[in-house]
């Protein structure tokens, strides 16, 4: 819209329908995804489940307490086994058997992560990650929701992790994912080192693929990365509130990922409490990172930036429950949910979800219908008021926006699925690498690829999947199990090959299984 | 300003103020300096003297010559001898000997990069550069005019080359200085590597402080720095272009500052036109530059933004003549300038500049008022129409506005300052070490702090500064050192101590010199 050289009518006219358009682009919301990466359902003081548990009383994260009590907690919230592939569902509102990049992507350009198998040669997976452009090897072409925000006017902030894609990629980068703003997030899956006495991995001569950038302004300093993140991404928001141009900030932490290391503003209380070093370590992770959801909480209440700001927490996978580095007996970190992040169990994708929309959801509401990460893709821009929007790819994600505003939505006819033909770990563990999952209403259904064999739980008395029913249930199983395959099927998914024939692995349901 | 549940009169009333107010603020102008680093007066195929001269034929810069087409080219404009003090009183307005970072910042914190010196201590200024906070040890406390223009609603884009503070100080990020992006500026001020063969710098465990940041979607391409900097920076201009949000691009180039890379898309005709192979580099580093002016101005006129964008274009100090690097004789590289960078001699401080300001500045225009770089901060905001703001600092830079409206205007009252209280390199050299030097109307005197001793040189028919006048005009002499010394004692200019006496050397014009 230009005014110049208009006269007054003209210009009155004109400023009518700009003052109308202005106020709609004014009640456009904040957006502020707060992603955790590898925090489990169990760590936090947040109840997620129907009791209280061990893990609950362990750890505290009265930030996240805080914003359950003034928003939504979704007690059926599915992530991805791992991250590469929950945070590309994310962006592109795709199913990882989708688009194809089904384990984390080495920051090293055309480097599989997948570690060898005897009985399997790998799938073809897009083991580079997201693409916003064509014709780059190995990376699935989609476009990001960020470039749509950012398109209709949203200022649009990425910091913390992003490792959406290897170097050498146009992925790598944020700015080319729609972001206008990047802080600290590369082709990297984690943090060299959360201290700035390591200059977070960029001391001269020690540098990794895993450096952390842009923040030499905290080296030497005792700025956790956390609180560094913290810092840098309230700063980014100070212009587009005062400029009143809504925001898309995805604040993206480190947190808690390996390395387990002490956030030492909370470590010793753990210590005092019992708990071993590593322990004690990863509970510090977790309150450093609920300090910085609180830091965020308090700044939009002072900048009166409150009202108008959603904040969806989740979190990218599961907890991790691989003994060392953590403690304890392996996959029992998330209990009472099975195995931990890499498995399509319960414990592996099952994640802490809080969603506040003020005037839209309910304080302390509860909603158990069950979402999945690549419904944050149409969700986010329903959210925004984009209601047409060309994507290069076919979405298959749901706006839970019907759950935001009605805590008690049913649908149980809708299938969630998971799918993992990598190897993720050396050792197979419960639900962990050459896996396949669909969950539908209550039931939910686990392909084994090495032996086609299935396991059935029903979740609504059995979270833990400690009841294999199987044999209980042949009819279930194959309903089940021909619904997966038909949908693995239509995505084109990856499969495995096996070594002996030369050929992919058999989808679930087919002849043979 | 907020519109809801309001009546439709008062709307209406509201709306009109809006209109008008909108309407102002979408005739603000874009502003982009693209800075140059060690770039020299005569590294170009502009002549910016009365006559072309050997090496203005040397180099080919066509979009330099597009440019001083479309605008006005500046014949006397200055910087400060090295990079960092010209970068701070860009930001600041202040003068170097005001803001008292007189020499280059180390990346590292609280270390001087001042040279061991057999007769003198070092001067007390501020080696961890410029911060926009307080009591931030050995750094000038000032407010950069990006912060300004971002309170101004501006949308500040930084790009490449950074260097105004030291890491672990707050300065040392572009996030505080005002700019609500930053991309590859650090605490450094050079690259470790032109080429993204090497990461620029960022190959696992060869990382330096002068690493390059933020650009790993080029690791591993031949995307050579320039280029890949010119790619992020257009990539930056996109939304605010397309929400008509005015913006201020600072586009530091790293080039052409040594390591002195050959950027291979133009080496090879520098070679065959007889250049040897450093000299070669050393010119396809221009051109390099040079091609990234023009894509620039490509991209405005393809996004319909070129009448609305003032390009300043600026070197930070003078060519580099020292020997090696540079092949030749020392201090012959900026002919017919003497000496280069470091030096208060013209070689060291003039600089090519050109301005482009569609709608007042005329077409070819060639201004021959002095100028210098502390200038660019009030001229900037008065770009940007702020008519009154706040600085913790008081301003030296007068805004050169009067001048880009009439190329004809002229003030040889006004003196300019220079001031190296510093050892820059080990060995003295024309002008290096320990030199203030002023200039007013075409008279230049400088100050030798090692010996108290002078010369006086006019440069209106001496641009070389060969003939030393000071025998023949000991009024003048007399008349610039104790003006020199009493605007060096005003701001509290640091100056080297005697090591014999413990004694700061004196000033200009005082009693004993």
């Amino acid at each position: 819209m230009k005014y110049s050289s208009k006269g007054l009518i003209f210009s009155l006219f004109i400023s009518l329908i700009f003052t109308f358009d202005s106020y709609a682009q004014q009640q456009r919301p904040n957006i502020i995804v707060f992603l955790v990466d590898d925090m489990g359902w169990q760590d936090t003081s947040v109840p997620f489940w129907t009791e209280t548990t061990p893990l609950n009383k362990r750890y505290h994260t009265p930030n996240m307490e805080r914003l359950a009590k003034e928003g939504m907690k979704f007690t059926n919230a599915y992530a991805t086994p791992v991250c590469t592939p929950s945070r590309i569902s994310m962006l592109t509102g795709m199913n990882a058997a989708h688009h194809k990049v089904t384990n984390w992507t080495s920051p090293q350009n055309n480097v599989s992560s997948d570690n060898d198998d005897e009985q399997f040669l790998p799938a073809k997976w897009n083991y580079s990650g997201l693409s916003p452009k064509a014709d780059v090897p190995n990376t699935i072409y989609a476009t990001p929701f960020p470039q749509l925000l950012k398109d209709a006017g949203y200022f649009t902030i990425h910091v913390g992790k992003a490792h959406w894609a290897s170097i050498g990629t146009v992925g790598a980068s944020p700015y080319n994912l729609g972001f206008m703003v990047n802080i600290g997030g590369h082709a990297a899956g984690h943090p060299q080192s959360y201290l700035a006495q390591d200059f977070y991995g960029n001391k001269p001569g020690k540098n990794t693929l895993q450096s952390v950038p842009d923040l030499e302004e905290y080296y030497g300093t005792e700025t956790f990365l956390t609180e560094a993140l913290t810092l840098e991404a309230l700063k980014t928001l100070e212009a587009p509130i005062r400029n009143k141009q809504p925001f898309y900030l995805n604040m993206a932490h480190y947190a808690i990922h390996s390395p387990i290391q002490a956030d030492e503003r909370f470590y010793q209380k753990y210590i005092d409490a019992g708990l071993p070093p590593v322990e004690a370590k990863y509970a510090s992770l977790i309150e450093g990172m609920d300090k910085s959801l609180g830091d965020i909480m308090d700044y939009l209440k002072a900048e009166k930036a409150e009202q108008n700001t959603v904040i969806i927490f989740m979190s990218d996978n599961g907890g991790l429950s691989l003994v060392p580095p953590r403690a304890g007996i392996a996959h029992t970190q998330n209990l009472p949910l099975k195995a931990g992040k890499g498995s399509v169990n319960e414990g592996g994708i099952r994640e802490p979800m809080i969603v506040k929309w003020p005037g839209v959801v309910k304080p302390s509401a509860v909603a158990s219908q069950y979402v999945i990460i690549e419904d944050f893709f149409p969700t986010i821009l329903e959210m925004a008021g984009l209601k047409s929007y060309k994507t290069q790819q076919e979405t298959d994600g749901r706006s839970f926006v019907p759950v935001l505003k009605n805590a008690g939505f049913k649908d149980d006819q809708r299938a969630l699925y998971w799918h993992t033909p990598n190897k993720w770990v050396p050792q197979d563990g419960p639900g962990i690498n050459y896996k396949s999952a669909i969950r539908q209403g209550d039931w939910k259904l686990i392909y084994n690829m090495r032996d086609g064999s299935t396991e059935l739980y029903n979740l609504k008395d059995d979270i833990g999947e400690q009841k294999n029913q199987t044999d209980a249930h042949p009819e279930k199983v194959r309903a089940l199990a021909t619904k997966l395959g038909i949908q693995l099927k239509a995505w084109d998914a990856p499969m495995p090959l096996v070594k002996q024939s030369g050929k992919a692995v058999a989808m679930p349901g087919q002849a043979g299984n």
